[in-house]
């Protein structure tokens, strides 16, 4: 039995500005080619398929182009979960007329509970929900470890993980392992969105959407839980990630195994760190057509470097100002690893406009930075 | 054989801020149940299925399951045009699973040459196609009456109305007929949305969407073309029409009637004219869930009018002024029944407000109107 695993085809996706539906329209036509060389038993898209909860007309075709000919006419059935970039009812339109081609979109509490039967094979799908959305389905929770936590208790109480059939569990979440010796409430305390991989354990199979690198968790513990990782880099932290598919296989003894499959990445991007000196002097040479962020150093004493540079590169998409140990020295001579948001601001305004900051523009900041706070610490307490 | 025909839905249509989308629910639940009684060969649904370009998901959700019902598994033939109203792209989206279960959502120029056919019927579908849209699949267009007889013309050179079937033609536009002494260029000069009823003398039936009327074109000379009207009333202009659908039968012998069969509307409205005075007094009685305007006499008098109506009446969505004879006298003793744009403003707003129209609003106003005329004129010129 042959399953394919992809996520994160975030279709419609802007990266500052820069329109990738190109770039993913030549990744998808790559993967359908492969699909048609893998001939597999069933395709898992582990949610977030669009950017925006209203996908444009273009990136609403793209999809339906693709899922047509990836199902070859109901012969390859596909499963697909909604991810938290998704909007459930969008993505579920017409679900009813694709499932009878065996096109499965699974989107609501509701259907965590009717798993999808493949060949001897269920998937149990868990599209993203957030604590809210539980909340309205009558389950007092807090955290996505509560959310995941209250599925996977349902399920193994109404007995439906169970050894009649392989076990699977489709995903869109923040799974974390290798953290033995810390509590699972101490993760969830750390970070709202992080659920411990331990709670999968009564699934044969956990295929996940949401983490965008497809080695995002490489525990020995863990290996029945896997990401795919996106179909594009989607962020300047993707720079030296692979992209492709994973291809889950399990032989007639019932043994599994999971392979990442990379695919030829038409989206090339680097990130630059080194003197703004060497780039003006054009001392370093790149690819004119890679996206570009650039990390400099060196760069107090030039001004309107940002534009400069884009002119320069219109590649260019990001630019960051890299401060250097004798930078961090304060007047006091202490050394000030840890600068406030303000400063980081105020440097940065200094770095781009090479302008001084004024008293109201700080003041200014500050509020701001205060106000998105207590949004923050708002939002965590709801 | 017995054909249904409904149009202009606009599903997700707000009313004076009034959101429409229970009583388009009710209206749907009872045509689903007249569906069931009729047993029809074929539905057909004109246009302006949605309200808006985008639309809301709670309109997408309606439409989903309301299609689902009436095709009933597949059994009952459906063939869908998109409108002024209507996105193509979304519309159309997943129409390839739908078509699949003898649902055809047909929104294209390449959609008009390939007829729906059903039990011996073709249905020649032209949605609604503005003269740019035309442009762009190199048609030199500049009228509705051009876009459509490019579209009729083409269907005859290719010999496709012919006699082998009973041809159809779905459309969505306005037509008008009944003017025999003028020739078609003064319609298309007159109104450029015009399009004369004689283009489609080839078609034995034309099912058309647009004007909200069921009656809209009652001419002994084109009896073969009809108007279903809309879902619901959608302006108060629609205060007395019926709101139905209409049947079309065929019998062995080739003769087809039509016939409009009316619902029970649940959005009901009612236009009051009379005298301020006689409604502030309570001297008139409302039903207090019709939605009400309210086209006034003897309004000068009275501030705040407006105000003070719509917290009597929670269900007054508009209101009017009505200028009699006397008003109309100018200083000069002239009547000045033809009042200008600026005109209607300064008494309107003289009208709610209770006050007079500053020099500097009038300057203000009259700019406006000339910034919306130049914008009129040049996109009639484009």
């Amino acid at each position: 039995m042959k399953i394919i695993h992809t996520a994160d085809w975030h279709l419609g996706k802007m990266l500052n500005k820069v329109d990738l539906i190109e770039h993913q329209q030549t990744m998808l036509e790559q993967f359908i080619h492969a699909m048609e060389e893998e001939r597999p038993d069933v395709i898992v898209i582990a949610g977030d398929i669009y950017d925006k909860v209203n996908p444009s007309n273009v990136a609403l075709n793209l999809f339906e182009q693709t899922i047509e000919r990836l199902n070859q006419d109901g012969d390859v059935p596909i499963v697909i979960i909604s991810g938290n970039h998704d909007s459930k009812e969008k993505l579920s339109f017409a679900k009813y007329w694709m499932e009878k081609q065996n096109i499965h979109i699974k989107t609501t509490y509701e259907d965590v509970f009717s798993p999808v039967e493949i060949k001897g094979m269920k998937f149990f799908c868990m599209p993203y929900f957030s604590p809210h959305y539980m909340r309205s389905k009558e389950h007092d929770v807090e955290s996505h470890y509560d959310v995941y936590r209250v599925l996977v208790d349902a399920l193994n109480q109404e007995e439906l993980i169970n050894d009649d059939h392989v076990n699977f569990c489709v995903g869109h979440l923040f799974v974390q392992g290798g953290m033995e010796s810390e509590s699972e409430k101490d993760i969830q305390q750390g970070n709202l969105e992080l659920v411990h991989a331990s709670l999968f354990k009564d699934f044969d199979q956990v295929l996940l959407g949401h983490l965008h690198s497809p080695f995002s968790l490489e525990d020995q513990r863990f290996q029945h839980i896997h990401y795919s990782g996106s179909l594009l880099k989607y962020s300047f932290d993707e720079e030296k990630q692979p992209k492709g598919y994973r291809v889950i296989s399990i032989d007639n003894d019932g043994n599994t195994s999971s392979k990442f499959k990379g695919l030829q990445d038409p989206f090339a991007m680097k990130v630059y760190r080194g003197s703004i000196f060497d780039i003006l002097n054009k001392e370093v040479e790149f690819d004119p057509d890679t996206y570009l962020k650039f990390e400099l150093t060196e760069v107090k004493e030039v001004n309107n470097a940002y534009y400069k540079l884009r002119n320069m590169y219109p590649n260019l998409l990001e630019i960051k100002p890299v401060l250097e140990q004798s930078d961090l020295i304060t007047e006091q001579g202490e050394v000030n690893i840890e600068r406030s948001d303000e400063d980081i601001v105020k440097q940065f305004y200094e770095f781009v406009e090479g302008e001084s900051f004024t008293e109201l523009q700080q003041q200014y900041v500050f509020e701001k930075i205060r106000g998105i706070e207590d949004d923050e610490t708002n939002s965590l307490n709801h």
